[in-house]
């Protein structure tokens, strides 16, 4: 027992003193990757294992991907959800504005449609609730499937021979294929489309999952102020945001005014027609960032460093030295998940019974 | 060694008897089966494991599907050759007239890529000598790519990072990025992609491949001499014709006259020049012809009877009766082999270094 109280004396000493030393002096690697951590879990969230709806089955989603790749139900007989939600671009379509129905140009960038399902909502101005609900409203969009009642778009889902596919999927329902289902099917299988990435390993306790370059960054992401809107498990996608701070976006983004805007977009005020919402976006989600330019609403931003520039300018009035950038660009590039090997397998679509 | 004389004249007439049954009484099943291979195995030919140039490598293969999915190369950045030739339509496009860079309507139909290499020639006029031949020449065609020089279709490719592929594909070349060898790639892919179908398991002797209906409907159709022109390993694509023998072909198909042509599509004629080829076609594979709707030329019927209905009265002089037409439909239906897996799978493009 004598001895006990001074072992005692030394343990708090060396406590305190390793306390003392972490302050003042540089964290060893171990101990700077565990800091590192623990910053990040309390910002960001790895992806769940699913963002399945309770009532999702196998033949939903399978019913879902066909019409995801189905091109037959537009006006023009061209364009499906693949056309901008291409698999060969990671879920998007390299183009600044896509294209809709006959040839007409929107006034926005396509998104990626991998870990969507995960945001608050969908569209830049956010007037999609969910996935399956922006799923059935591109059916009417003159802009995008161009058609002009859903009675007719039942109709040709018949013709095409997709009666039993929707039977199979909505079995004891008084009307399996409806536009309603549409949505449900197709949200069904773009709640499959999740993409882990290093990064989640990282957010899972590897650090070494991380390069240390990418481990830079995500600390002057933090650091800067980027995470303050950029966080969660999508690493963005759960607020809206004013984009331009510190001054009109297009300054600095050579953005142009746009016809359907009547001027410069507005972002949700087009939407909501509530000036407060004046250049509001939904803060776009950064998974896959590195492999979806190019950047913005708009697509006016061709290179990720030039975007990660603008964004701490416009937002943040900072101007990052290129060692910052190119280590931030080394984080977002963690992002970067695999393409889900089925959603690059296009379906074999129907063929009309002779 | 007294009995073996009477068994032996027993035997002889017993064989006697069977020949005269053979020759005046309907052949029992496997007589059947077995003439009805016969007379196939004269006229067609089951496909090969391949049909690849000597030269083809993996990486070439690699290189050219990446290629073949591209669109940034087009001038609206919309188009590849996978836009026509889509892994969900059979390889096909399910329109009756593609679509081109730009907006602009094609004056023909989109014929599936696949075992297009094993064909005579490319495209419906022939002006196409090869698979590699088309790809190499559509990067310019104002309807196709609307590229303006082969040098701005090398500038693209290398912004887009396609020059360390290229490298590996076309090692020990002066310059492997090259139009030329975006050709070579090209058409090392589409030479994989070959559809092997029940057609061939029959061809190969197993003569249950086919359904009775099938069976029947073979027999029909080298019966009414259909086989006359579709023929060889392709079943058609091995020789030009005259679409419309018996009458001009916009009585039986309801063809328009097409601005291209300043009036009805003339065929090969447009190509040559020559009045000798007015109304020649290339005679189109049937390949798969159940599932890749519409037909002919410019995709003026829309169903595969009704497509069988025109052939024999345009250029055989026949009217079919259903039943026929029903039997010749189910052995096109024996021709649709499966999309070869590696097709349907889209690959991840490269991204534009930063």
């Amino acid at each position: 027992m004598k001895l006990s109280l001074p072992l005692i004396r030394i343990s708090l000493l060396t406590v305190l003193a390793s306390g003392l030393l972490a302050a003042t002096l540089p964290l060893g690697a171990a101990d700077g990757d565990k800091a590192l951590l623990d910053k990040a879990k309390a910002l960001f969230k790895p992806l769940p294992a699913t963002s399945a709806l309770a009532d999702s089955t196998p033949q939903r989603v399978a019913l879902g991907k066909a019409l995801f790749f189905e091109t037959r139900v537009s006006n023009d007989g061209r364009l499906g959800c693949a056309t901008c939600h291409n698999p060969a671009f990671y879920g998007a379509d390299a183009l600044a504005l896509s294209v809709g129905v006959n040839g007409k140009v929107l006034p926005r960038n396509a998104s990626t449609v991998f870990n969507t399902s995960l945001l608050m909502a969908q569209h830049y101005g956010g007037n999609r609730v969910s996935v399956e609900d922006q799923a059935v409203k591109a059916l009417l969009s003159p802009l995008a499937y161009g058609n002009t009642s859903y009675e007719q778009v039942e109709k040709k889902l018949q013709v095409l021979g997709y009666q039993s596919l929707f039977d199979k999927a909505f079995p004891g329902e008084a009307k399996p294929l409806s536009a309603d289902n549409w949505g449900k099917a197709i949200g069904a299988y773009e709640r499959t489309l999740l993409t882990p990435a290093p990064f989640d390993q990282f957010l899972k306790g590897d650090t070494q999952a991380l390069s240390p370059q990418a481990k830079l960054g995500l600390a002057k992401f933090i650091d800067t102020g980027c995470a303050g809107c950029h966080n969660g498990v999508s690493v963005g996608g759960q607020m809206y945001q004013k984009f331009g701070i510190t001054q009109d976006y297009w300054l600095a983004t050579g953005s142009t005014e746009k016809e359907a805007f009547k001027g410069f977009d507005k972002g949700r005020f087009h939407d909501t027609k509530n000036e407060a919402d004046a250049f509001m976006f939904k803060v776009p989600q950064l998974r896959n960032v590195a492999v979806t330019p190019p950047y913005f609403h708009d697509g006016s931003v061709a290179t990720l460093p030039q975007a990660v520039r603008v964004m701490a300018q416009l937002q943040l009035g900072k101007q990052l030295p290129d060692e910052d950038v190119a280590h931030i660009v080394s984080f977002l590039e963690s992002l970067t998940g695999e393409v889900p090997a089925d959603f690059a397998k296009a379906p074999v679509l129907p063929v009309a019974p002779h």
